[in-house]
């Protein structure tokens, strides 16, 4: 089979490879009929991920169709299309059972970090039966793939660890896909005020379309001090969608007494926490790698027509084309990428 | 009346002062019978809270008598006895209703800070209501006042934000006042460890008898992994009670994915957060001055022999000696101070 | 002034009363600008709350104008609009203290009941601060007039209670002004189903045009199975407007195992529990009187533009047209009526 | 081997049956070393479950050894010693996603009900890696079998769905071994009194040496009334561990404003909920089976020395014995008798 692979950093290929095959009875195997890449990929790329070796096929998100399952998988049978997640988790273990399924003692997140993932036509799934969601066979591919990742992260990390709530003011910085994904699912609540915080136009834009009810320039050197205005005391939940020291700070500097800041950016760096401030403001800092407990509430939810991720899709390619996508993807500021689609011919 | 008058950094006296008189139909004067130093006390004695000018009466924890009331005062008569919060609620404000009292928008700690406080004979309480609570005639003074302001701490900014529950493993870092307090009430919730973490071998000493089930040297250089390695994956409750940046970052090293860190010391610089490994370990940490929200809760306890506060009480002064009791209570290490008592003669 | 009296069952007038005044430093003196009439209000003329004695003012709902406040009152001044809550809370009582309003201990349902109510000119309102909502010069008061009571009664004892949340299949039991209220702000909470449940067709197509997803005439005889089938296990929250052995009966037969039961209805008599059934179902069932600890979030989600309460207004009535208005609402399903709005002339 | 079978209503004999045997890949085969009897085993002998056949073997709590295990099975070794879980739990269907495993849709109880228990020497245990928990070689395991059922239920049923927290005044109503477990359990969040109400003096007695503060004769004939003088509004939580409607209608009536009724009780008939008088009374009503999602929590308190629950054993008896074990505990007054032990000859 053909898979999109790392050798190194800066080095990707689209290259042949043998299938997988089932290893562990909790085991399936998976025709990848849609797939998508992630920022995540492309900090890979960089080498700022070094546990992922040479070799590795790339990707944690996906649709496909079920080929062939261990025998002691339960919930899929061959034939059944169903949706990946990124996070694999054992059900088992004493994370899994607290649903901290990012923390599985032999899961969490190694599809295309350690085990081959999921830009391939065939993946391995361990733990089949706690790592996948069948799915209608006229499910829209491209919205679910959706929810293999970013729309549970933005919901899980975003928003429930914010806790948001109906009359909440809603700050979130970065309106990338994560921080786009956090905006549409914060509606889910209602919230009074969603402010979006962006350097690009673009996106700023796409923000607005998708529900912000304002948005801001995050270069503007009085920022914090305009936010302060608006919101009187700071907004109630500041959700930082970035990962970088300069987007962390501001969110701590907007929050309101009372208030929550809900951490979903990677960060490479520490960051200096105003403790001398924020010691007696009764906040609450949340920070968590996605578990994808909301992935079945998320599905209902596009299946009752109330969520359309479908909206983030902007570019389409073949697998075949999967470099191709990286280049499109890879330049999203130019190319208004916000998530491609890899679509397998079937 | 005498009270004890902050004059500037490191000026203290025992002075005649007018005594209080009601100033709002919601006041109170009441008439001090015991009451005790807090840390902040000598904080603010440094220089350390530059918005107490001198001139101020210290103080923020009390037990006294009711002496004369505001015509819409309800809760308590003349000649009660009540205990008085060091947080002012005016019980109608957006933050009072949320239960947030410390940011309550006429009151929060003003009492000591920004009008005249309770080392004296007489105080004025605003929003007496809402800021005290009636006691019996023989309730132990002593024990009482402990809940002015450190066992609500502890217990709130302490136990409840750290979210302790049966079964945890629970470090708290600091046995000061207020790190023994959290000791004391963390038990009301049933860990199965209480780590104790101090450089006082003293004090330490004290945290054994008084719970703790293991306790170690702050100064230790392999601290970090000890702990780490007895408790496999780390601390489920990390509780900072000092203050400084250090003891926030052995919280944050030894908090275990999925845990908390209840922030409870009072910061005079930021700290370092090293979100770089925390983004990915789904931990929650809170802040806050005490809202005083449980008081109620912990006289209950109090008054059902479940809590005994005055185990604190190691020293004890007539309300007139308040200037020894302060030299006592400054050299706390040496004299093994916890809490020292001020009586009035009755 | 004039006033709406209760002359005992099945008796009411529009009769001159005096003014009301100050009686307690926490008193307000409103003057009415808008009332409406509650379904309450129609089962005290039935004689159905024995405790109120003829002679009193009926109403608890009610916009106005400050005209007198006691030397306590500090969150509203003379010539504010505000809104009234149909719950009276002293704001110091253990019960407010825990947001249990309705059980203040000098408060809870008092007005119209205990002490004269809001269809009348002017109406008295104790504990004004924590009893009254300061509302824009420029409020639509139609609209805030709804937040009195059945906004916080159909969003805090239906949807918070029923513990609503995304994804979840919801049944509505009874499409009274109540029911769509909790119709309406359910949608707060994104559940994927709405399902309305009334005998009232035209009730039902209001309830639709509310944003039901499903509309059920209560009378069909098979309608418990037709429900169960329709969502396999059951629905996540039932939630009981109504008040009948019946519909509180049929909330028990469509609840899923895990599920809740929220009982909004105004019981008069037993109800028989199928506890030989639902020991085993893990259900959560919640009774409630209204607090209204939820009035200052809907208040902004109204102003936010996110709700839209007036959709409840099908007639208007001159405050001194309150006896026909009564008319009106007493024969509800024949008018079509939901909210009938007493406006005094301004 | 040997194994006590039903043999229909009032029928039970020791005798022989083949061994189990692996059916699924997630199966393990277990050898019990000790066992229990519970009170629904009598209740199926008064033939109260028809789902239960003649021929079933009974018992749903025990401790044993591994002596096989399916090639899915990862948590747990041939050589393991283990505590089966009287809930069985797949682990993967929704109902276990959300951690109700009494509604597993292939488990929940189904031991000694469904298929064959653990009076026995051997057991089948399916799903052993989510309904099987690992103990040290030298675990008490008296103790460790009380968690099998009766703890869970007591804690989780009771006093967490109850909701107890430190100063709460609780009221058990049922002194046997889940009523004793939620005495014992409840102790873990500190209330402040812990009213036991029973028939038996003898469990009384018991109860007063397991920690509650106070007892009742349940046939008094005006305990309402004294527990209402005795407590003011009435009690925060009321646990309800009898299952008949007197014992259910004692707690609907002592329960206090906002206050919480667990009912753990298996009943056989409807009770009359007095929704009239507690429509207004903002209570929460919980009802469940067990899920054992604490069992990890109390294995922790136990085995930190926090949880004696061998204080229930009252007797002991050879697993040959089982027949005269029954007897025993059928007569649980006259013979004193909480828990029976079964020990296997090791």
């Amino acid at each position: 089979m053909k898979a999109l692979v790392y050798g190194g950093p800066a080095k990707r290929s689209w290259e042949d490879k043998p299938n997988p095959t089932l290893q562990e009875p909790t085991d399936a195997i998976v025709r990848i009929t849609t797939s998508t890449i992630c920022g995540t990929d492309l900090h890979i790329l960089k080498g700022d991920v070094p546990e992922v070796m040479a070799g590795r096929t790339l990707g944690h998100e996906g649709v496909g169709i079920v080929e062939e399952v261990g025998p002691a998988v339960r919930n899929v049978a061959v034939g059944d299309k169903v949706l990946l997640s990124c996070i694999t988790s054992c059900g088992r273990c004493d994370y899994c059972k607290r649903t901290i399924y990012s923390h599985c003692r032999e899961g969490g997140w190694i599809l295309g970090r350690l085990i081959d993932g999921t830009q391939a036509e065939y993946v391995r799934i361990p733990f089949a039966d706690t790592s996948t969601y069948k799915l209608a066979k006229d499910a829209n591919e491209e919205a679910m793939v959706m929810l293999s990742d970013i729309f549970p992260t933005g919901y899980e990390v975003g928003v429930l660890n914010g806790a948001v709530k109906p009359g909440d003011v809603v700050a979130i910085v970065g309106a990338g896909p994560v921080g786009l994904s956090a905006l549409l699912t914060a509606q889910l609540f209602s919230p009074a005020e969603l402010m979006m915080i962006d350097l690009d136009p673009n996106r700023l834009e796409v923000a607005r379309s998708f529900g912000a009810t304002s948005t801001f320039d995050a270069s503007k050197p009085d920022l914090v001090e305009e936010l302060l205005e608006k919101t009187g005391d700071g907004v109630d939940v500041a959700i930082e969608a970035v990962g970088i020291p300069a987007t962390f700070d501001l969110c701590q500097k907007i929050v309101a007494p009372g208030g929550h800041l809900a951490n979903v950016g990677v960060h490479g760096k520490p960051v200096q926490l105003e403790l001398q401030k924020l010691w007696i403001q009764n906040i609450t800092l949340r920070t968590g790698l996605v578990d994808t407990y909301s992935t079945s509430q998320l599905l209902k939810m596009v299946n009752a027509g109330r969520l359309e991720p479908i909206k983030m899709v902007t570019h389409r390619f073949p697998l075949s084309d999967t470099m191709k996508a990286y280049d499109t993807f890879g330049a999203a500021a130019r190319e208004k990428a916000i998530k491609v689609i890899l679509q397998a011919g079937r």
